[in-house]
């Protein structure tokens, strides 16, 4: 029976275990025959596209438009930037032939020695070099700025231990880069954007984010501040879900980008960058969903509703159908995205569980009895009640059903949170309190040194400095000195 | 002055360097500092969304999802299908190792030649092979059939000679590939793709084509039929425009895909590819485009309507600026694309120049004695005319208008076509008519002698045979042996 086979193991068995098999399962992704590298399955990509379009238009609402940049970056770029090189020339893949030939020996292609190129090229790990090295040509006044563009791109990093969407060597992203006249300009554009990625976690992905600036360790390599946004899933463990960077002048004058400010004096430009990836979808899928597979929140939903006949004979069906399509277009007609599933070859218990493990937000099932008493089915994903209800009007109470399961799913992630979320003032309560998971409020005293040690000894990592950091000052839980404010302790992904 | 700076050189003087001057000059793309590598500016990438937004939109009216395959491809895999690999696995982007390390003399980083990938893996020059590679998985039954996969993505093929859109090393296209249980239903995929294609071209780049079938000689390597949209340029040579493969059970072969029929009986599967890529921007530039910059259809056009206020003061600016903003608010609201450039440091006169250059398909000016007199001037790109008129039902007017410069482009490309393509019968004036571009309707004995022939003589080639055939049969012009039907020559792109 197709249910068994699709039977997931249960978070509390094996939270690692239950993640891969929903993956699978749910149809979202695999490995491929490529080491490190997904295939992204067309449910998978849809709830991709959905994240794509609507951080998309954010981004167009807050001013930005889309480029394109070279997949390839000239090995000396990525010495440009000292701390840039250290962070991302490692781990990558290196083209260094152009050229195939076939084997002497007759069986297949080999690189031909001959077509080696001058210079390697990197497949972009990231690409503020290649990208700096370009803004060169398009910026020379203050009239050229800011210079505000986006690229969606696939970017790779040859990572050794891999997690379909969490961390594979190749992953689909976006990256904003950003150049500006002014400091204070560059920090407003990556506090801004860091902005608009916390709203989309909370508002489509109901996913509640912290956001917050990283400690010097933790920053990506070339910025001067990072920004991030950081969720708690399930099993206690945080994950950075987007970052976003503000560089300085330093690709500036690794490029030497200059320009001409209004009192006709030459400065290097200021810079932002800022990304979010398929990791997203690592996001979405361990915060919300349970041990029948996924939840998804309507907003990001493929389908919305599936509606399922239950039917005994083809006349019967003919009936339903007729009926369900009604519903199809009263739903179609408030833009809900909505499926009716009336194939004959797959029994409506087969097709129950399947859009469970799917989470489709709403199903509607409708039956012979159902049309002799004008009722229908309606059953949630989010809490898996069901209730049987008058079928006039069952649009509308659907859209106002869509609309309670994003908020509902939203206030669980966010209720899980509170309560995954403690003070504590001494390193040894941390050291016993972190097994739970969860996030720690702890002071520290703001030297990488300690936070080595921490990491160290427990696993855990500070995720950042909260923002909103409205906490009295204290004294470091490991060494006692002042901590301005607490930071955020976790292990994370 | 901006405006001497942006001239073009002319299409008569050199249609090559106005193609070169134009793609720069009107921000569409750029040469990168990777070798045959561009890099697609905004304006010309806010085309390119436009081209995939409307694409996607039809691929999915008939029944297509979107995925993603890794953009690796592990060598070995390209020998699998033979005459595949003759053609894609000769100039491609070889990775052959995964780390770099600091360099020993302490400048920069080097290839660690310990981090040796044990079999290279390519940059898909295309997904045939990987794809069919994961679709073994996918397909076990008649009941996983159809699969109707497209992906977006990044493609690299090591081109000696590139030109910006044309022929660049590293090109975006979308590349649908589908898997059937019968040749009938492959081949019905693989026409149903092309008339999709053919139906974009003509509708939304205003670009008549001519659907027909290759020759074995310019066939897709792998493929046993490619099906074609051939376009004609203002210089009388050919683009082809997309292609639509009918793969036969070449790849299922190749990678094993067998699937139980209804019949109990294992079968391999049919396949199809089809793909269009940023070459279409060079269609769409060269086939519409004057001396004087971009012209641009209206559906493609990332703003269709620019409004340009002319005054002397900024009080003047004021009350035009009012009166602007209730014609963007009319136009808006019938979902047309509008830009007000109300910025006050640039003339009229060299705003009217860069829209122009930009291909704007209409640009409304507006001054003070308009404000007094309650008009306005409308321009129209396509024919360089303008009128003033009433500023009461712009709106309106305007969305007739833009469907009218639509649909001119369109004739105007059309009327080109028919005065270029002419019926020739004789070697001899096959030979001097060539010289003159355009397409040439000629009897072929159908074989590759014959064609590679010709191509050598007169650098023309087959650019296809067209599907509406309707020729009565002859005699080849070179040979004199028996020819169904005429077929189309070219010199092309």
């Amino acid at each position: 029976m197709a249910i068994e086979i699709k039977e997931l193991t249960s978070r509390k068995e094996n939270y690692s275990q239950w993640y891969n098999d929903l993956v699978i399962k749910a149809d979202l992704a695999e490995n491929s025959a490529v080491r490190g590298c997904m295939v992204i399955k067309p449910y998978g990509y849809a709830i991709w596209e959905r994240i794509q379009r609507q951080l998309d238009d954010m981004f167009k609402a807050t001013g930005h438009v889309n480029a394109y940049f070279p997949l390839f970056i000239p090995k000396s770029f990525l010495s440009r930037e000292a701390s840039h090189v250290e962070g991302f020339a490692k781990e990558c893949a290196v083209v260094t032939h152009y050229r195939l030939k076939n084997s002497p020996n007759g069986q297949g292609v080999v690189v031909d020695p001959e077509a080696r190129l001058e210079e390697e090229l990197i497949v972009r790990p990231t690409s503020e070099t290649i990208i700096w090295n370009t803004y060169k040509n398009w910026i020379q006044s203050h009239r050229d700025l800011p210079v505000l563009c986006n690229q969606w791109a696939n970017v790779v990093r040859w990572e050794m231990r891999t997690r379909l969407f969490l961390r594979t060597a190749e992953f689909l992203w976006q990256e904003g880069h950003t150049a500006h006249a002014t400091k204070e300009e560059a920090v407003e554009e990556a506090v801004k954007m860091l902005n608009v990625y916390a709203d989309f976690a909370e508002k489509y992905m109901a996913l509640p984010v912290v956001k917050g600036v990283k400690t010097a360790n933790e920053r990506f390599a070339g910025a001067v501040d990072t920004y991030c946004i950081e969720a708690l899933m399930q099993d206690g463990k945080a994950l950075q879900a987007g970052t976003s960077h503000f560089l300085g002048q330093n690709f500036a004058k690794a490029f030497d980008v200059q320009f001409l400010n209004k009192e006709g004096q030459r400065e290097y430009v200021w810079a932002t960058s800022w990304g979010v990836s398929t990791r997203l979808m690592g996001a979405l899928i361990m915060a919300h969903s349970d041990d029948n597979g996924l939840v998804l929140p309507p907003r990001l939903a493929p389908f919305q509703v599936v509606i399922v006949p239950i039917f005994k004979n083809d006349e019967q069906l003919a009936l339903i159908r007729e009926q369900a399509r009604k519903i199809v277009d009263a739903l179609e007609a408030l833009n809900i995205r909505v499926k009716l599933d009336d194939s004959d070859n797959k029994k409506p218990g087969w097709k129950f569980a399947e859009y469970e493990l799917k989470g489709v937000p709403v199903r509607l099932a409708l039956g012979a009895r159902d049309l002799e008493n004008g009722t229908i089915e309606v059953a949630r994903r989010d809490t898996l009640t069901k209730e049987t209800l008058p079928v006039e009007n069952i649009a509308a109470h659907v859209q106002t059903l869509l609309a309670d399961i994003q908020e509902n799913i939203y206030q669980k992630a966010l209720n899980f949170r509170a309560e995954n979320t403690i003070t504590v003032d001494s390193y040894d309560e941390f050291k016993e309190k972190i097994e739970d998971g969860g996030f720690i409020l702890a002071h520290w005293d703001g030297t990488p040194e300690t936070e080595d040690r921490i990491k160290e000894e427990t696993k855990a990592t500070i995720r950042c400095i909260p923002l909103a950091g409205d906490t009295p000052p204290g004294k470091c839980m490991l060494t006692g000195k002042p901590s301005a404010q607490r930071v955020i302790f976790a292990r994370a992904y």
